[in-house]
């Protein structure tokens, strides 16, 4: 296999983006990318999107998408993992120029989510989940996990202001990134006061409905270093796992196998353990969340995720930064396109262009993007060369 | 990249199976492909389904089917490209052996199509069309390709009778395949008087709405030396196209750009021409499609493909059998599996083991897998080794 770098990434302002189709919003990603990469060819591209038919009424993206960058007949690919369905298409992007079938490729990610009513888009989100044994007797996300939180504290003692702490982090971060959809502030008094969605889930303590893409251009590093002055980013790690899609099959509600299966694989690749990371960008669909991945990725110890956010661990100036970008929290999680959106972010940060928001010294980050209640995880680790 | 074989192949009986859900469907046809390959273990597997959302509310299907197969935590992808899903899943489950990414590689696909009643059925395939240039109009797919077809019988003269021809054939394959949909055989009188869809098409003329499954196991042709006994069927050639998707921007209504494309492609890797295939399985949707299909691999002159079944040259007994299967036409089509159940039929015919449907000194086989009205082709073609 050979050595693959990123060489482009893109990305639109996230939001309700009313006024713009899915093409609009996608092509402004994708042609930022194809600039900032200094290309105007391709040899395939794939797209990760969760729902186009639910969503959007529009299936068979690879080729729509294709011929809307004027780039047919190569190849155009949708991968779909539920809301890691971007990191999966990063994922397949990288692997067809590492294997040598093609040298330059666009992998990108899309989900236009706010043309459908609230309902509508809880019923798509729902399919995330296993349908007949959870979605059809009336769960929905946040109540699946309402239930891993739930475990989670009584457990391991996790506090409620812990919780609150990683949405504070995130929107925090979430302030400095001109392209996040609620890039405000927000303390955890604010949090812990916010409307109830699914007991102990408040409403900020989820991640938005949100119209946007992300895209990166993917080159073996042979051609990197001929078309880019350094730094190089180069993949030095690509892994995916799955676990049991419904929560009554799994062995431990408090627990992500998928994350942890994945991370041991991309540590293993890259050579590495989580303590040599600069960063990471990780998943944080709900706060739960970001607590289990921490621990998952072992940043922190099993059932001590809670203190991530609370002690500055994770913070921007913390031992290790997580969602430097704010996150999905505040950047948004138009689902298909947040996997794509990470590696962004630490395309950015490995370059030192990220502003206010840069982390000190970034040589080595981790985008960690996941599937409904982590039935899939896709890992990826970066390095500047 | 490694050569790579098929060593198992699987498919349940395709109809309207009220009685089974997706899973059941989809299992069948996945553990008789592990039997039959005789492994009990994966590395990763793939599934085409074009639109688990409309079809089953039920999308995150690479992690669901991998865990209903008890496989977790490998890695499990939904690749999505309309009626070629499933193809285009196979294509990438032949990139992660090819590459050495993984050894043992299952690629699947499925539909469940008959939960949803037909005006929902026919919204759900019209998603693989433009949707805001052609479906929000109205058009469904029969209606696009009796445009396709008139333009083709008006420039080349291709008639009523000939388009006929394409079902007659195709049913009488069909009647010799025990898990078609619809294996009883037409006359071509039968098809010309059938119900009026979208003129010139007729409802015999068209394919018909299907649940189904099929899978298939690929791994290195060393490790296959190893498994299994000769006949070892190898992966020649791999390759996808794309076009653009609305009608109206094709510079030809009567030209299958993608798959002349994707075709002349797998040609050079598999280093023949279309007179050294032994047989091809290709995308009758319509009757219009195998006209147009035919021409655009190379087996008929362009503005011919009418004459191929009416001739009897792409008959089970002739110059270049075309559909031995019965096709999408009787087999029925799925359309996320029809990709893979393409696959199947190659590799039974190319073991000699298709019984009554045969095609004698079967060496060398293509399939072609379309999107839509041709906004993708994938093209692969298996060898004998």
């Amino acid at each position: 296999m050979r050595d693959v770098a990123v060489i482009g990434v893109g990305m639109n302002r996230w939001g309700e983006l009313w006024e713009k189709s899915h093409r609009d919003i996608w092509t402004e990603a994708a042609l930022e990318a194809l600039a900032d990469a200094g290309v105007d060819r391709l040899d395939a591209m794939y797209v990760g999107c969760m729902s186009g038919g639910l969503f959007m009424g529009q299936e068979h993206l690879g080729a729509l998408l294709a011929d809307q960058l004027g780039m047919g007949p190569i190849p155009g690919t949708r991968v779909e993992s539920a809301c890691a369905s971007g990191g999966l298409a990063f994922r397949h992007a990288y692997l067809a120029v590492a294997s040598g079938e093609h040298d330059l490729v666009l992998a990108t990610g899309l989900e236009k989510m706010t043309d459908v009513d609230g309902g509508a888009a809880t019923y798509a989100l729902s399919t995330a989940a296993d349908q007949e044994y959870e979605g059809y007797h009336g769960i929905t996300f946040p109540g699946l996990y309402a239930m891993m939180a739930r475990v989670h504290m009584e457990r391991y003692g996790t506090t409620r202001k812990q919780l609150a702490m990683v949405a504070v982090k995130n929107h925090l971060h979430g302030s400095m990134n001109p392209l996040a959809q609620f890039p405000g502030k927000v303390t955890a008094q604010q949090v812990m006061d916010s409307v109830l969605v699914a007991d102990p889930i408040r409403i900020l303590d989820c991640s938005p409905i949100t119209d946007g893409a992300a895209a990166a251009v993917l080159a073996p590093v042979d051609l990197a270093k001929r078309l880019k002055k350094s730094p190089i980013v180069r993949v030095a790690a690509s892994a995916a796992a799955t676990d049991c899609i419904a929560l009554h099959d799994r062995q431990d509600l408090a627990w992500l196998a998928s994350t942890q299966r994945a991370a041991e694989t991309a540590y293993g690749q890259a050579r590495i353990g989580p303590s040599d990371l600069s960063f990471c960008e990780v998943h944080d669909c709900f706060t739960i969340a970001e607590v289990m991945v921490v621990e998952a990725l072992g940043l922190m110890d099993k059932g001590q995720g809670g203190k991530g956010a609370e002690s500055g661990f994770t913070a921007l100036d913390g031992r290790i930064p997580v969602n430097p970008s704010g996150g999905l929290k505040s950047k948004g999680h138009p689902v298909g396109a947040t996997g794509v959106a990470q590696v962004r972010e630490a395309v950015l940060q490995l370059r030192g262009a990220c502003g206010g928001r840069q982390v000190k010294n970034a040589s080595r980050g981790l985008t960690q993007n996941m599937g409904g209640t982590g039935a899939s995880t896709v890992i990826h680790i970066f390095e500047r060369v």
